[in-house]
């Protein structure tokens, strides 16, 4: 089994540091489906700050939502309302997130004519959905439990998270040449994590 | 549970039509899974020519491709050669190769100038990517059979490939506002899609 840039006890911790948190949310009335909602429509709000070439704007809030993200999980948790739709509602509405803020990337690229961050942003995209595909689909078709598929992979969507975020940064600081080397970066760890899965499916798929 | 354009009495009549055809690749030594890299790889190739703003040769090839991948599943089952393992690449790569065709037509687009035709690549990939990933999620965590979820939907797979290769004939007949329309298209299609089989799943978290 490959390694991961995030180890499962990074994992842990940050879960325990968002559980009170996402309690407190909880008090304020909202579900963890709710919280899953609000952090998607926040991700929506960075992908305009994209397409309007607001950088510094769209990062801070890509960052600030992939941490928003943390508290439906641990919510549910917390007061026992883990439920299979709402697994599915937050990995749907995580891939939908991820995809707007490339689109909105994509759009803001254009505007100002930097055709090589267009296309950084829709390989980023493309290879980023490839990672949770095929996860989802492997594990549809009886392969590895979800905890076994997750250690297998560089790049994880916290890492993605993250390096996007610093890129769009970059981007307002320096300039798009700086936010279209970290999505091509996103871009290769991904594949790369993709191709780590097939093989991965493949060797079970052998043994069995 | 809601409608499709492809009724699956036509599916099945168009898997009659492949097994011969798939039968005799299969006496050229070639295995299912051979045939799904081959497929994938040709679809590589419809991508460059997308990019090289070939729209016309991108199109055929498209189509062709789009054909050629009943194959690999019809020679599987004619050979009692359906494994896991098979259904998983297939999966796989179907989506690799309908993300590369958009990242071509994207790279196209903006080689001569046309943003809006960027811009609904990107939205049509990212929108046909949620359809496949909400059905592999939605049956990862034990929601309907794929028989099921296959019936859920306007726009899958076959009806994305020839809507994509009439919009880049287009292209090259016309111009690329039509590209644009049919990749339009395409996103508002499967983003219905994609709510319908999030409200699927949810039914379905009810009635269990």
């Amino acid at each position: 089994m490959s390694g991961s840039l995030v180890s499962p006890a990074t994992r842990r911790r940050v879960r325990d540091l968002a559980t009170p948190i996402a309690r407190g949310l909880g008090r304020l009335g909202l579900t963890p489906n709710a919280l899953t909602v609000v952090g998607f429509l926040g991700t929506c709000v960075a992908a305009f700050a994209a397409a309007g070439q607001a950088w510094a704007v769209a990062g801070v809030l890509v960052l600030a939502f992939g941490i928003f993200d943390l508290f439906d999980g641990s919510l549910a948790r917390a007061t026992g309302r883990v439920s299979r739709f709402g697994a599915f509602l937050d990995s749907t509405l995580d891939r939908a997130g991820e995809a707007v803020v490339y689109i909105g990337i994509v759009a803001g690229c254009l505007a100002i004519d930097h055709p090589l961050g267009a296309v950084s942003a829709a390989a980023a995209m493309a290879s980023a959905f490839m990672v949770s595909y095929t996860r989802a689909k492997a594990e549809s078709l009886g392969f590895a439990p979800a905890a076994g598929m997750a250690n297998v992979g560089l790049a994880p969507r916290e890492v993605r998270v993250v390096i996007v975020a610093i890129g769009l940064l970059a981007a307002a600081a320096s300039s798009l040449d700086a936010l279209a080397g970290a999505l091509i970066l996103i871009t290769v760890l991904a594949s790369l994590t993709t191709v780590q899965r097939i093989l991965h499916v493949r060797a079970q798929a052998k043994e069995g």
